[in-house]
């Protein structure tokens, strides 16, 4: 699937609405045939984590506490009250039936979008590869990343 | 217009200054003659509406009473302390002669950019169509966004 | 070094995760031997400052009261509880061997990374090109950072 018209998405938020933005797209992307690589750095690991996310750091473990049990609890970066602002913007997709975040991150992973760890930022943030979903491809460097990105007919940084 | 050189701007702000950079970069790209394309998602909604956001949902509502007054009620990210942001800014942007926003949208308009809001956060949102102003294009997805893209030489993602 | 597979990054965030992330990168690219650019623009100045950000402007010194000594004062966009995040966060960096902020921008510019400053932020928020540190490029517009970005596989909006 090597090609020069990929689609590579750096996703450094942890933000409930920018990471379902950034899916949406990979998702589109994969959907019209590109070569897909999402590149997961800093707070966007929290969207290819298992469960609640584990770094045993202090810096882990703040991001811990404002972010107990994974993917569905991540809040969007504005009207996050209390968790009211999640709570609003899932009830409000559910309605629209507009696909729930971890359906989506399925979604693109069987439409063949690759998943890719920031090697520092885990090393940084102290979480273990364990902590990650089985389905992320190995742990990557900036390298690797623009080697997708030269493959890439956009590269967006979310 | 067609080429492999333009340049495609994916807004899901809504912040003042990050809208005001989308606008400022979609001007310099048109002048330049390339093919410019402003796609509007989410919050950057708010750019493209005509007066007060209106979207009828407990999110819509919310995003209204955030956000009275359309696109000069917008603020900036940083040092929006009850409105004190936006007024500072606007403040600085008129004393040196900056282009207000709404201009900057008309100008950018006049030069051919065309603006694109997104068809799913439109439904998610409840915005109807008639809340945006006259000029903006038919509703699209990603995938439509995505051949804008693959004609671009930069995609940026604001 | 004129190419058509060079790196541009725009850098209007101000926040240290973000800037630390441009740099990063930047290095990647340039060590990757890319032609680098990196156009700073509203806060972002902050990351090429000498020290304490000098606006003359209500605006610029809003901004130095809130970003005192330079890069090494910048907070991360998240957890910067009067300024716990910045230190935890660069605790966490030296701990971990990760080159700190000032190491990482001299790093860059011995890479042949060039930094420019926005015209008209500069302008906006009245700082002078001398508070800015020695290394950086001339300051220009939209026009010539798009012409960078046309030379390049991929531009990143931070």
């Amino acid at each position: 699937m090597e090609s020069n018209n990929g689609t590579t998405i750096i996703v450094m938020s942890g933000d409930l609405d920018k990471v379902f933005a950034a899916f949406t797209i990979a998702i589109g992307a994969a959907a019209a045939g590109k070569e897909t690589n999402m590149y997961f750095t800093f707070w966007g690991l929290k969207a290819i984590q298992k469960g609640n996310l584990t770094g045993k750091s202090l810096f882990g473990r703040m991001m811990g506490l404002l972010n107990r049990g994974g993917i569905n609890r991540i809040g969007p970066s504005r009207f996050n009250f209390g968790g009211i602002g999640r709570w609003m913007f899932k009830a409000m997709m559910k309605k629209h039936k507009v696909t729930q975040l971890e359906e989506l991150r399925k979604t693109a992973i069987d439409l063949g979008v690759k998943l890719y760890p920031c090697e520092m930022s885990l090393k940084v943030m102290e979480i273990s590869r364990e902590a990650l979903i089985d389905e992320v491809g190995a742990t990557c460097g900036v390298a690797a990343m623009l080697e997708m990105s030269d493959r890439s007919k956009q590269t967006l940084f979310i």
